[in-house]
């Protein structure tokens, strides 16, 4: 009995910690301890766990890609500026996002007529489809098509300006993602784009990646024009540092900082948003001083 | 000489992590491993670490108050936007704040007339002094008057309507804070603001310090008035989750969110900010929806 009951105090004094970081900071979730999924693909190591705070969460290569209750805050913040600001969108392609929470987002818009998603991995999607159901619940959508493909391949093939909006919904600059932080790449996009169209792009985090976060502005800067690149903000928890951003670059005359209230406001009515509204949406492009001086704005 | 080597490597190869966190969630920084300061006073345990990513640190009970590079984000927006929305403010309290970064910020102003700053631990004061020059630069400002004094007692025996402005800039409600956060405590700094005073408070994160968040809204919407308080928030990445938010409270007719952007640009222009701007004043009221439902908003 006394052994018996020494190992169960044990057991239950274990604790399992999840640690996103680099070599001076870290963000550490805890939880159950059990790998709801887990699967070394062609490209990188996928796992699922469940977070005592955050619900179950997705991890690639130790990075923590989305949690159940905060997944909203990035999703909803990647797709509904862009969609709104510019209000014609009909054509999407989205590059990676193969967890499907940000075509979920992207499809409530009804005037959007088709959605492309090019996932690299296919393990993604079926970790998700397996585990999150409330971030894939749209792979069965009509307007939907998934492709199983390198996004650097297949944005290299679209030979005309095809797409309102591409939204690249990758994660650190990485493993197979790191391609979808070059010249080369967002050129391609850009190229993709119809004339009045709009890119977003993950723009990690001004004190966690800065180098990225400070070479991609200027990058996109250099192709679409000085002005014509915005910096999204928005908070995340679940991310290092809680601070991260989207760029939104925009190839012909529309300002995604400027929208019309109303338009939103009808939106917001319609479906119901955790983290974004009007207000929010002015806000996400206020930046402090000290980001205006990283990004020389 | 082989032993020699060991060591060294063994020396080389520790590392040194502070960790603020709950049982669910942890921010780690990683240090130099030297304490630069310790002391057990009569209310807490106070170090200063140096980190590897955030310069300098102040410790309380291991819960990070400020480092040198982020700190700004915290007393620029304690104080400048209730002090700009107001615009008439003579005379200011605050009470917390050992460290000396709020009345700084506060001191910028030129219009004010005097600032008391009441700090329970002396102990905070000397590490700052000490330690953090670039928070603890304004204690000899002729303004400012210094009050080694429990904040709680010292509100009570106010007995005028006397400050236009009461900061009270307290860290997570544990040890001597917790009685900053108590209906009573509060209930006095309303009765010692002139007829159209602002309160700011410290009111922790909506992911970290949940409870306190919502508690502490809703107990100075009892004093004030529902519509009498504002929630500010700000990024900030060595609090956990990263996300943190202000309470500014008014007891007469000043709502804080709304400014005169010329006034602010004045500001702007005759001080150097890493933080605060006017975009960044309006933005910071702007709330996710997750936060509105969280507060009954």
């Amino acid at each position: 009995m006394q052994i018996r009951k020494r190992v169960k105090s044990y057991k239950s004094a274990r604790e399992f910690w999840l640690s996103d970081q680099d070599k001076n900071q870290a963000l550490s979730l805890r939880y159950t301890g059990n790998l709801l999924f887990e699967k070394n693909s062609r490209f990188q190591n996928i796992k699922v766990i469940d977070t005592y705070a955050y619900g179950k969460s997705l991890i690639i290569d130790n990075m923590i890609m989305c949690t159940e209750k905060d997944e909203k805050h990035y999703h909803e913040m990647i797709s509904h500026p862009a969609i709104l600001a510019h209000g014609k969108i009909k054509n999407v392609l989205v590059i990676g996002g193969g967890d499907g929470a940000t075509v979920r987002e992207v499809l409530k818009h009804e005037n959007i007529k088709k959605v492309i998603l090019v996932e690299i991995d296919e393990n993604v999607v079926e970790a998700s489809k397996l585990h999150l159901p409330s971030l894939s619940c749209s792979f069965n959508h009509p307007k939907l098509e998934l492709v199983i493909e390198d996004g650097v391949k297949y944005i290299k093939n679209i030979t005309t300006e095809s797409y309102d909006l591409i939204i690249v919904d990758s994660y650190d600059p990485v493993g197979p993602a790191k391609r979808l932080f070059s010249v080369d790449f967002l050129r391609h996009c850009r190229q993709a784009l119809t004339s009045n169209g709009l890119l977003v792009t993950q723009g990690e985090s001004p004190f966690f990646g800065q180098t990225t976060f400070v070479s991609l502005s200027k990058c996109l800067k250099k192709i679409f024009g000085e002005k014509k690149v915005k910096t999204l903000l928005f908070h995340i928890p679940t991310y290092p540092t809680g601070v991260w951003c989207f760029y939104v670059a925009s190839k012909g005359k529309i300002n995604p900082a400027k929208v019309n209230s109303k338009k939103i406001a009808l939106f917001e009515q319609n479906n119901e948003l955790d983290y974004y509204n009007h207000e929010v949406h002015k806000a996400a492009f206020a930046l402090p001083n000290y980001m205006k001086k990283l990004l020389d704005e």
